[in-house]
């Protein structure tokens, strides 16, 4: 059986691991991609020579079709665009700009282009820029999000009103039954980030890792509306920020306070009071640490084995 | 064919209509009722007196199952409660305040006691209080909601893991696609609250009604934190709020901009420049008014639908 996903990327099954920043590396991305699923190397966090670097670790590691995320803001992304036209990548995700700026690039050179959005205005504008896809990501999405703040159950049945080519969900997803409820509410595929996280070819810090596990429901918060929100595990340096807002700070102040390398420091170097630790609401739903084929394995089990109690009738 | 909500309150389909203020007199609660739902009459725009000729009403509307959805915070509350009883109502819906209150007064006089929740925490404490079944709402919800802003696609699940009674999914619901999902995720049934704002039987004014059919993706948003966070329609008294949050408020600034009966203003009075408009993020999929019988079979009709659908292998 095939869908569009599965035809569009050419792998078993619609499920696509989401390229975070100090997350997904060659070694997640190859895994998942063995397993069945896509993996995304995410370029958001590397240097173009490492990202390079990246590519070439994980053409070796499988011969099963893998992508990269690119957010397009990203300072060097003119270099960034053309490692991965050169390495032969034949999947990218974009996100963090305007999706006509490099599509018709990528397309050109065989690239098939999906682009990441948090709206249905987004959505739309994507479709009219040619992308051969869209993920549409909730609130509850862990990381940098939109300011609509408009959740996965009522974003996706709303992007499908509209839309014409596949539509990937993300945001919440990180289970089988995550899995089935997103597609009944019409999408074609999920992106699946925090789940990931919590495997062990993350490239994260083990520190972060464990947060993860550890963290229940009302864990995390969507911060920073003002510069870009981001979702966050509230630690000392998340009170620090709410207790500056307090003070109704400028934008000035939320840099500073903000810094640099925040979110390496989190999450790549374990720091849990300092860094930022980037996560979505499904982490109350993420109990353990494993690798990552038995995470693809574990959600396409449970999702077929939940889709095969719904075979009969509920009342 | 049952299942346990259908079972508890002896109703043909498990889907609630929510007990909303302004909006869900007898005439709407009783009309879902007699398709085959469960409607609830909100008690929280009313006064006794009022709340007793919409029970009296309602009986003689319909001969089968109905509720009353009681925010406990309401002044009136004591007599709210013996009305309720003495007239023999046997369902009751409270929240906003603690389930430990009432549910032994209500369950000794027959009555079935559901606890609305937006958090895993309350949704256990609910539990040990000794209910009947816990709702589970949403961030995406229209109205008064939680402060830890879990979306339905994270909260359901995470309940789930740790609830033994009926769970009912609520926030975004709106069609059988939407059923259908939070069934998948771990609901017994849904509880739909804005779907049925645009039916001719809801209570509140033409013009609201048609502001909700009029909304899209983005045109809500939650606000008021600092009072009880509250989701509105952006217009022009939701704008007017947000130039003052640019001021750094104190509460009692914001008390005095809310001012008294904004909601009344808005939902029944019809007056959309200066009333409280709330209603949940899935307007953006409510494009027509319609009787609530209509609205009921269409619910059921498209969750059969889809649920054969996934009788299938999908990849």
């Amino acid at each position: 059986m095939k869908n569009r996903i599965t035809e569009l990327f050419q792998i078993k099954y619609p499920l696509i691991q989401a390229g975070m920043i100090w997350n997904s590396g060659w070694k997640l991305a190859s895994a998942v991609s063995n397993a069945g699923g896509l993996g995304l190397i995410g370029a958001g966090s590397m240097y173009p020579g490492v990202l390079k670097e990246h590519i070439k670790k994980c053409k070796k590691a499988t011969s099963k079709p893998f992508g990269v995320n690119v957010p397009m803001l990203y300072p060097n992304v003119e270099k960034i665009m053309q490692i991965i036209v050169d390495e032969g990548v034949k999947i990218v995700f974009t996100s963090a700009g305007n999706p006509k700026t490099w599509t018709p690039f990528l397309q050109k050179h065989g690239v098939k282009v999906v682009h990441v959005v948090s709206s249905v205005k987004f959505a739309v504008k994507s479709e009219l820029a040619g992308v051969d896809a869209v993920v549409a990501e909730g609130f509850e999405a862990g990381g940098h999000n939109g300011r609509e703040e408009t959740t996965t159950f009522t974003l996706i049945p709303m992007v499908k009103e509209k839309l014409q080519i596949p539509l990937i969900a993300a945001g919440g997803i990180a289970t089988g039954r995550g899995m089935l409820a997103a597609m009944v509410l019409g999408a074609d595929a999920v992106q699946i980030g925090s789940r990931f996280v919590a495997s062990n070819e993350a490239s994260s810090h083990i520190n972060f890792k464990n947060e993860v596990v550890k963290a229940e429901d009302g864990d995390t918060h969507l911060t920073l509306k003002e510069l870009a929100p981001v979702r966050l595990i509230k630690n000392k340096f998340y009170t620090e920020l709410q207790s500056l807002y307090q003070q109704n700070p400028t934008i000035e102040q939320l840099k500073e306070k903000l810094g640099r390398a925040r979110a390496k420091k989190g999450m790549f170097e374990g720091n849990l009071e300092d860094g930022e630790l980037e996560i979505g609401q499904v982490a109350g739903l993420i109990h353990n640490i494993k690798p990552a084929t038995e995470i693809v394995n574990e959600i396409i089990t449970e999702f077929k084995e939940v889709k095969q109690t719904f075979n009969q009738p509920l009342f």
